[in-house]
């Protein structure tokens, strides 16, 4: 199956692909969509079209997006909001589910700590997936997102055939 | 010319549409998009397709969506973002400008004071849309941010009009 991950973002919106056969994961594909300008219903729909390209593109059976850290600042809590309503909705028109991962838990689930730095994600991210150029910070982010998300499915599949088992 | 009016929410979206001819203003329909369940993706989805099929039935020239009153909850600053990121996404998609108001211009603009409670919003609509029945209290907003916007376009194309004289 291919997994989708996005690291919503309204400047910056990073998104990562991987196929996952078993326990195994291979890269896909990664980048980030950049929105510029003021008008904002423009910037939200750069960030659509952009989004509905990647997954045309890759057509993933599955798709996370990185809940959103919210702070006191409630006006980048909004901007990070809007553009994070068209992470959530792009696969959803594709008919894709959608998961959803706080930060915390994407770090455990790929470096094995919940606090981990930036730095230590990119370089788990591209120990997983070895030979994939990384976009940026945003892009290898969406990449964690995808991992983590193979990893819960896969120990749900787990449970599923234990289940049946018993 | 048509004009749309919407009034974010998560669970209530409110939309009006009204025709602008001059200064006068008639009501075309109102109603409050609802969005239930608790897969947040899937709610967003859902808004998308209730306000998209508003548009293709109005087909605004021009539309509005009310800003959002930052406070200090984050999380419901959130929800509220990612609604008003489909209700900023579906004009915008249909190439219609969308113009942007804070609440107290929108009361301002129809009630004549920036403190107004939501009952003059709904008393000054319904006077100035004679007949309208109006869906509820979100639908009235997205009337008075559909009114807010004519008159700030009207007043726009009148000092257009001075100009050229001028």
């Amino acid at each position: 199956m291919r997994v989708l991950g996005i690291d919503p973002g309204l400047r910056n919106l990073g998104w990562g692909a991987i196929r996952v056969e078993g326990s195994r994961i291979t890269h896909l594909g990664n980048g980030v969509c950049h929105s510029e300008g003021t008008d904002l219903a423009q910037r939200l729909l750069s960030l659509h079209r952009q989004l509905t390209r990647v997954v045309e593109a890759f057509q993933p059976d599955a798709a996370a997006v990185e809940q959103v850290f919210v702070n006191r600042d409630g006006v980048g809590t909004l901007k990070l909001g809007q553009a994070r309503g068209i992470a959530l909705l792009v696969p959803a028109a594709a008919g894709i589910p959608v998961g959803e991962y706080a930060p915390n838990a994407v770090k455990k689930a790929v470096v094995g700590v919940g606090h981990a730095q930036k730095q230590q994600i990119l370089h788990m991210v591209k120990l997983q997936l070895p030979g994939a150029e990384i976009a940026g910070p945003d892009a290898a982010d969406a990449l964690a997102i995808a991992i983590c998300h193979s990893l819960h499915l896969g120990s749900a599949a787990n449970r599923a055939k234990v289940k049946v088992r018993a």
